[in-house]
């Protein structure tokens, strides 16, 4: 069986467990305070141009969220994000398990505009009774978001200032991020990701690390104690050098954009065949995940061979499915899918 | 500089590096729904005699003690622990972070009693007006303690008992559980632990694996939807067969207790250095954890050269440091620091 | 300025607080356990046809909701209930701050329906990343409704069935339970409702009290403890008899449905009124409130000498908004309401 | 049987009942917004001297306390207080509901010193590995204390020199403040306690209201959108101005004080004929609490007459008791206890 039904099936890229390996036996104090993420952190915060933000090691995506929006909120606060996003749907209620309510919004394609966050707060503070509802205190959105689209440049800064408008965190789920900025029609860079929102992190899980999220915070306000948020979340690891380690290895050299790139190109290579195929697509962007709508005989073929995820029924006949590459996606079990794809469609 | 500050300097244990290489591009399903985390499952089961247990592995100890503790506990009721409890001084308030009090209760050596504990009980349920005051849920205990020290058979088995009595849960935290169960003056074993309690966790961290605690959960109604917990508290791994490949090579043969013994003879050879040498301990045990009290001059001259933990002033001149030694400590590193404080200390 | 913006504007029906003058220098033990509590515990026991029940007195809605729902869910649990429900939006996030989410369905007047739970829960429990999600532990609809509409016997009774189905408590709230029963097309009674669900409260604020509520728990696994919970959310009134005087004056007699009776007729003669001449309904039922769509002009012109409740733009030049009567609504008021709407409409 | 046992055995007193029954039938907007409250928040503002303040009125001390210390600490934050503490001892976890935990400290007669909280706090941000351990936000003291005892002026300013010096609020429980100001040797003014502390409370409850505590945050900050903070908590009375027009009554006059001192001359009539019949006792103070020790058979005989507090054994054949009396406390009443002390003693 060969697996597109997430990208965290494999382990970790093999430079990374060299690394882990060769710095076994070394002896370091514990809980992130080592050299080596000393070291990753400078590099982190290097590659994305800010050289004053606080950067924090976690081991897992909803860890970071909870951790993030429980340091940014008042307790009468919510966290405002689209009702297809990960905090909302996916986290066992992990945000509430912080006490804070997610605000919900509609979305097209999995993202929210600065418009609709605009009229929901000014909404809220032109309520005289505003004090019977939560107050929307952090925006959180998905870079790419969970159908793969991305926010562009524009759409960021519309955002942004619209947080600072009311007063608002700006947070940026990056589990993907690699695969996100890495896409042929992303327009935002590094440093304008960085420059633009509040807090973010550059996911390692998803992205040829072992376990591991890089929490970048540039809000000086919101990166104060933040330690002691890690601490009470279950989320300082005692060998933090091994965050360290793998996010160093991942940065330094670039090895993470290569690793992006390279899951974007085979997804690509999986969407184009589709499309030659006539099949088209629930949502559609040029990163690491491939929604393509497809018939239900089809899908049921390709599951002899292949996993991939079933997102949602369509009509009687078709549904919508994920095909999702990654950093360690083999070129010839693409081209496998690709081949398996036309001959069965060309029946 | 050598370590001895605490047992979680190094990485892991080679052969839990070698089957993570071996095993790195393999593709499996994700959050411990894979088969190597099931093998270990069973592995841990048979180790402990407990082939019905709940089996679950976490990453850390903070992690597994607030998400036991939240699964276990009634909205009004606490946790009842040692003073010294590491869930009530060293975890940033987790426990209260799920909204549950710690119960303090005075200690001696970091162990607390059934009697202490029943008395506490029966005056609660003594009081007309109880329900002004926290209910006690569940007792939490370390084996071994914070100060290294061990419960016997027939304490644990009292405190099980008053437990029972009172409807509480027994929660053993067993992060240091292989030094403690290895203890020459221990006479717990697996399966004995394992029918004298709810839950309790076999630590990884401490005792040769890069990360991770396996929780067993003998209680059926507190394993109950326990993976939900899991994921609520952000513990859920993505990759969770790191996880199980870590606990089956500690498991299969019997590593874990061997590099329990390990430790707790480097241990043990440190403690016979220092009391030849006229020394007295703060705490007694035969764990991995030596805590002897020493001249001020002689910490201070010691700390040139090896790191050790700082525990408490004993008087103008004197105070009480730990030794920590672990699965990777080295006999060399040992047979020098046992020379120097001869040395240091025949002066 | 007449108001009838909602149904608290004044203080409590004259035989409450003749009562609460006669026994005001008695000498009581506190927080609910004196005679007069336990006379009004009977008295609703009785009225309700539920002897074994916990009847337990709360100062306020958000209050009792936030109690009786945090007694009820399991850590990793929420609450099914209307997008229009109090307590999604409403009450600052007060189920939330228990660290619950609420999980909110699609309405239609304010109801839900078993068909919609069900499926829900079916869809839940079918999902094998099920404990990625919330997990539905209870259902909360309100009766009446935030728009005035009611359940049937038969709506109850299926939504109740489904509930026992998946394992999920049923809890009404009665918030306004005098005027929802005592309406023209109610075929609830107030045995049926306790026999129906397995806690409700019937609220005493809008209905004749200074404040509180009456939560009433059949459920005998819910009650269990519940004085602990009311304590810990700082629902436990010192002077407890001032609800058990109360509530024992509202239900000894019948007091409670002549007064739901009194504001539901005085509604329904507004009701009349508007329909008469030619407007419709936001939503229609026979209880106190009234959701007419006016146009604006008609708001405006009303509002300089009533005060009402604006609830939602329906186009550019209407409005619905809400008319509430209640215990304490004079007659000559709702007439001369009635003759302005008759004498600014006809214009 | 007389009650002495507390401080809320009665009603209200008859001026507030008056003034409800006078005001009942008008009609107000609800939730703490009417003019009856705006004119009590100006009264007290002007008692305490703190024109910019706000002013809130809460129903119950556990709440009140619950909202402040919620609204007041960041999530890693916990509140220090005496281990007598009500917080700590009498509120069913209420505070750790809001996930936080009470830092409890040793105390003498119900007080803790500037000395020893500074003493905390510098240990806390000496230790490198501070963020493993809850960092303290907030302290908590009463005055009166649960043992009747006062904080001098000078131990006030010294206790809000040092929160300031550590970035903490400091929070005064006044639920019996009214006892506490007027007793004999309290030498706090309102003024004085306003200015010495970031928010406090003037109770309601126990000094002649039916229900209710006035919250006065001098602290802007903390003070900023308290509102919120109220509802989310319960505690928003809709009939709000029930706590209006009971403050304005107790405040507009001087009554509170007044009623303060009745409190206090008895109790000072029960302690100085214990003192003649030669008894000792627990806690000294001229407050409305007396906390003799008596023998066990005194005890007996007098609980068939009265009801007290039992306080704490002392030993084989004496107990700690208390005796409270209150703004409704007859002087016939004192009469005949100090009358049975003087005649069951001298046997």
């Amino acid at each position: 069986m060969i697996q597109f039904q997430c990208d965290y099936t494999e382990g970790a890229h093999e430079s990374i467990l060299k690394r882990l390996t060769e710095t076994n036996y070394e002896q370091t104090i514990g809980y992130g305070c080592d050299d080596y993420c000393e070291e990753a952190r400078n590099t982190i915060r290097r590659v994305f141009g800010v050289p004053d933000a606080g950067v924090h090691f976690l081991v897992g995506g909803t860890q970071a969220n909870a951790t993030v929006i429980a340091a940014a909120l008042k307790p009468y606060q919510g966290v405002i994000c689209a009702s297809t996003g990960h905090i909302f749907v996916h986290e066992t209620g992990a945000i509430e398990a912080t006490s804070h309510k997610v605000l919900a919004m509609p979305t097209s394609m999995g993202k929210i505009t600065a418009a609709q966050v605009s009229h929901y707060c000014r909404a809220h503070y032109a309520n005289s009774d505003r004090e019977h509802e939560v107050q929307p205190g952090m925006v959180y959105i998905s870079l790419p978001t969970e159908l793969g689209t991305l926010y562009t440049k524009a759409e960021l800064e519309a955002l942004y200032q619209v947080c600072e408008e009311f007063h608002m965190y700006l947070f940026v789920d990056g589990a993907r991020l690699g695969y996100g900025l890495m896409a042929s029609d992303c327009d935002i860079t590094p440093e304008f990701l960085a420059a633009h929102c509040d807090v973010f992190y550059a996911g390692g899980t998803k992205m040829g690390a072992l376990f591991g999220e890089a929490v970048v915070i540039t809000n000086k306000t919101l990166n104060q104690d933040f330690r002691y948020m890690i601490k009470r979340h279950g989320g300082m690891l005692a060998k933090g050098r091994l965050l360290g380690i793998q996010f160093q290895t991942l940065f330094e050299d670039g090895l993470y954009w290569k690793l992006g790139k390279h899951a974007d190109q085979l997804a690509e290579q999986i969407r184009n065949t589709l499309q030659e195929c006539g099949f088209s697509f629930l949502a559609r962007s040029h990163t690491n995940q491939v929604f393509p709508i497809l018939p239900d005989d089809l899908c049921e073929k390709l599951s002899r061979k292949y996993m991939y995820c079933y997102q949602e029924r369509i009509d009687n006949s078709h549904s919508a499915i994920r095909f999702c590459t990654s950093w360690a996606t083999r070129p010839e079990n693409v081209d496998a899918l690709c081949q398996d794809i036309r001959s069965l469609s060309a029946k």
